[in-house]
């Protein structure tokens, strides 16, 4: 099933020539996710083949500017291609205020729904549950009201070792009942224990979107022993004083969160544009945890590789 | 005096790779005026070697997304870069309540004062006049309220004769005068006629921005003899019904637009995503009025050449 993070942008509010403010477009098993949609977040899909038509669920961290300025347009422009599936958004209570407004005096009434779901910054909370993912939102601590979103995989059935099962002439209307893990009778009374028929499933994996927060263990918990964790890390170490004050974090900061809930990757995000190029941010977070990476634009990270 | 207008975005609502939306740098004098502020601006000022921090006047046509969508953002990174100075927007009235809830929701408060000036859509009204010029509000026809702007240097002071004025050692105090156009008398009560010692100044310049609006007449006479007149072409002629129907216009009738006031140069924009390049636009309105380019982001048009 596929897992896997496009990175639509990574920049911080200010803008930098050739780097766009946060957004990623997660596909799970051929469902479009968008997390955060920054301005120029459409440019970004036209740029990496993402198709907009294809979104499904959008999820917007907080209502700082460089996190969801680029609704208004996606929506509108989904509109004029002539969409009329719903799209579900979920996104603090106020964004569907801005949305109206920016609706009522452009004068347009969208030909598709939208769902809001409102988001908690207070406590963990399953948001979506689909035969995919579960998503629960992560209580994160901003400036503003703010939540992380975690992406879990279902646990998947078990794997049919299709060979055995003809070698046996195991009737296909028993696949349903083997896959779920049932052991197999036989017409003379023979039981087949399920786990020579079939195969553990894959373990599920885990994707944690972290944007933004200042370093604070509350999340820890939640996201413990994620597959693939995407933290901010908005100024290096240097810049602690300035993390704290604008309640962001640093990059070594950020390889510690992955360290303490045991993650097997950590991808950085979010940058500062005080950082023309970003590999410092880089070797800075690979003294605390190797297996770090930079969400570079346009570049795919499959989760669990 | 500088007088020049640089593309930032000519592509109407719906996106399309590498043409952003309407926004244009107005430079008078080496005074920034920005034109709409579509959606991607900040890029593509970063782009273009336009300052953001130069901005001293703002305008928005209307309400549509396409023409005031990075408005929000680019006023947040004035904010975030430690801008002071205060800055005007000129605008529809509830440009200010939108901005205002999202300056709310995202628990800002800007540094520097900006000063909103609502515009009119039924009436031309002067709302501005600097050193430099006059600034007229375009009641437009479109499918809600929009103003274009017509920007008219002022008339500039009498260029002096310097070597005449020296050959007749003319005392440096008299010069402002000269330049007025009075005439000089000499101490023996020679007079010396002012068009011997000074020289016309240049004749005034203007630009109108005019988008988005459906073909109609009514703003023919505000804009007559205009220099270089910007004037939208979202369709080719052959898609005049769905011009009509979207209050727009097309190629062919934006060259009759400037045929009838007498323009001395057309500049064509927002152009429907539907055309993947340009040319066939640009051919059909120069069989009315050749003297028509096309406004190509990061290009710059001197207004009088």
């Amino acid at each position: 099933m596929k897992f896997e993070v496009t990175i639509l942008g990574s920049s911080s509010a200010t803008p930098i020539f050739n780097r766009n403010p946060t957004s990623q477009a997660l596909n799970i098993n051929e469902r479009l996710y968008l997390i955060d949609c920054a301005e120029g977040t459409q440019q970004q899909m036209l740029r990496f083949g993402i198709k907009s038509s294809r979104i499904e669920y959008i999820f917007i961290s907080h209502l700082h500017g460089d996190h969801y300025l680029g609704l208004i347009g996606l929506l509108s422009s989904l509109h004029l291609n002539g969409r009329s599936k719903s799209i579900t958004v979920f996104a603090p209570p106020h964004l569907k205020d801005i949305i109206n407004l920016q609706l009522k005096y452009s004068e347009t009434t969208l030909q598709y729904p939208i769902h809001y779901i409102d988001t908690n910054p207070n406590k963990v909370e399953i948001i979506l549950s689909n035969q995919d993912v579960i998503v629960e939102s992560i209580p994160l601590d901003h400036r503003i009201d703010c939540t992380g979103f975690l992406f879990k995989q279902k646990k998947r059935n078990r794997k049919l070792l299709k060979e055995k099962l003809e070698e046996l002439k195991i009737p296909v209307e028993y696949y349903t009942a083997l896959k779920k893990g049932v052991n197999y009778t036989a017409n003379d009374g023979t039981v087949y224990k399920n786990d020579i028929l079939t195969l553990d499933p894959e373990e599920p994996k885990s994707y944690a979107f972290c944007s933004d927060t200042i370093y604070n263990e509350q999340y820890f918990d939640q996201i413990k022993s994620v597959t693939l964790l995407y933290h901010e890390s908005t100024f290096m170490h240097d810049m602690l004083d300035r993390a704290q004050t604008t309640f962001h974090t640093t990059s070594l900061q950020a390889a510690t969160v992955a360290l303490k809930v045991g993650a097997q990757k950590l991808l950085l995000g979010h940058f500062s544009a005080r950082y023309k190029t970003l590999n410092e941010l880089l070797d800075e977070a690979k003294t605390v945890f190797p297996n770090t990476e930079l969400a570079i634009e346009g570049k795919t990270f499959v989760i669990g590789e």
